[in-house]
């Protein structure tokens, strides 16, 4: 299967029962300060937190019946965990996940809480690639990646659906949506969105600056790989580079990429806080991030970025708000 | 006019192209704590982050011609003043708030950012009703009430039209819905909405323990003031009695009432962040907070709680969060 516009339709159909379809919000007082319209695609409200849950909902409702009895594995840095977690408690099907030692604990609990074994593995030293296709092989589990997955695709692209079709009812089209960019699962899912039903809508994909892999792929126009000894606090975002499905469609969706650091993910953080009222984690922060810092082309009058997830250490999430107070 | 079922679709018609249809959102992990299926109505993520900005934008859309022209007036604890002033300045009229003292800055500085004129005055000493009445009087303003006006009732009601669309939605009726209850404008809005699309599901208000009014009041079957020198963290419900429009809707749809302590709203804010990725203002998290301290009839299957507001000072937010770690 090949993910486009119409596995999209597809998967939104899917998901529909079950998922949120969240909010796009817009802040009058940020609007001013920032000169055009800037709006929030909410996924931090999606079921556990992050947009993963459609992805995941979508790729498990794919399988066969022996599939499921046999059971799925995933590979997540904590999101994807989560969303493959509940889809399969939903499904009743067995789910066995490996994840990063060092993964906020709030993802780990969340993820055990949806009754998934969960194994961890130090992602500075050890390969997850490796170690998942022996988990998997070893108990006929059918492996769920993150994001190369045509269904997983199709699922996070019907955040762009969802996109437009709510820019449609307020009578506007983006000349931009950015959104968090780790393997590109959700930014690829959207481009496809975008190149059917606003293609004069730019995609922009927000990294990390030390994982700024996509920018540096879309430039070469190859996939090149992160350094991924150096550490991020975007953990969500943090992988080794675009994925095999992932890139070539953002590449033919002429998408762009942009990238900032850890401090202006915590501001971004500090005003989805106070302009929006949401919780949102680092690495679900990068395309808000971007808009703020005013990374975007200066000629756009509607951009939209997705706050991918919400699933930060309340310890951090405290301490951002004892440091920002304005913009 | 009266506020019925009626004027409430036709806010609901008014307000449609301005205001957020917020997400009903739940949380399979709390779910499983509670026992029972739990929503909350985010209104947090309303326009100016309360529901207030329904009941606003559709009083000030049923003005006369030259009432707009003369301007607008309104009293509030803060968020009702954010809903006048923000509906003022989409419809291009003049807005003078008059707003307490003590109000949490963050409040003051939203309405003062959306171009209205605010005034100040002391809570505990002044009344504001006297105050206002002088002040619309001189200067030929029409006084927008924050609770005891048909049209403001109406709009609040559509929150309960929401909720009882949503649940249909996922075919399901709610056993009860909670809500924050300052003067009753929100509850009295959702209990009309809930007489005519739920007559089985029981309407709650929720107050602070110092501010029970509605419940003594449903008690002795008539309104009664509350000791308005005591102090509420809960700012956006702490008002001198029920209205005299509210509370006969309260008595004629059977409402019933519950309070919690500021420590219980603390609680539920921090509870709204863990598990829903929500910022929740105190007085905005007492439904919550009835609900998490298993208030209501052990029986309930599904309940709804209304998250109202969420413009909460971040020092406040801050300390909560270091404060509480699960419930």
């Amino acid at each position: 299967m090949t993910p486009t516009y119409q596995t999209i339709l597809k998967a939104a159909a899917t998901i529909k029962p079950v998922a949120v379809r969240t909010p796009l919000l817009e802040s009058p007082a940020l609007n001013k300060i920032l000169g055009y319209r800037f709006f929030i695609k909410a996924e931090t409200l999606q079921k556990t937190g992050s947009f993963k849950f459609r992805g995941a909902f979508n790729a498990l409702s794919s399988l066969t019946d022996q599939q499921r009895r046999d059971g799925v594995f995933a590979y997540s840095s904590g999101n994807h965990a989560q969303g493959v977690a509940l889809a399969a408690k939903m499904m009743g099907v067995k789910a066995t996940i490996l994840m990063p030692k060092d993964t906020p604990p709030i993802k780990l609990t969340n993820t055990k809480s949806y009754g998934a074994d969960v194994i961890t593995y130090d992602r500075y030293t050890e390969s997850r690639e490796d170690i998942g296709a022996t988990i998997a092989a070893e108990k006929n589990l059918t492996l769920i990646k993150p994001y190369d997955n045509p269904y997983v695709i199709s699922g996070q692209g019907t955040v762009g659906l969802e996109i437009h079709e709510q820019l449609k009812d307020l009578d506007i089209t983006a000349n931009a949506i950015v959104a968090p960019c780790g393997g590109g699962g959700l930014t690829s899912g959207i481009a496809l969105a975008t190149a059917e039903l606003s293609p004069a809508t730019t995609v922009f994909a927000a990294e990390p600056h030390n994982y700024d892999d996509t920018a540096r792929s879309l430039e070469l126009n190859e996939r090149v790989a992160n350094d991924t000894e150096q550490k991020s606090l975007c953990d969500a975002i943090v992988t080794p580079m675009p994925g095999e499905i992932t890139f070539p469609i953002l590449q033919a969706c002429n998408a762009k990429a942009i990238s900032v650091t850890d401090d202006q993910a915590k501001h971004a953080m500090w005003a989805a806080f106070h302009y929006f009222k949401l919780v949102v984690e680092p690495g679900g922060a990068v395309a808000i991030a971007s808009a703020l810092q005013q990374k975007l082309p200066a000629t756009n009058k509607v951009v939209v970025a997705v706050a991918s997830g919400g699933n930060t250490d309340q310890a951090l999430f405290s301490n951002i708000l004892q440091n920002f107070h304005s913009l």
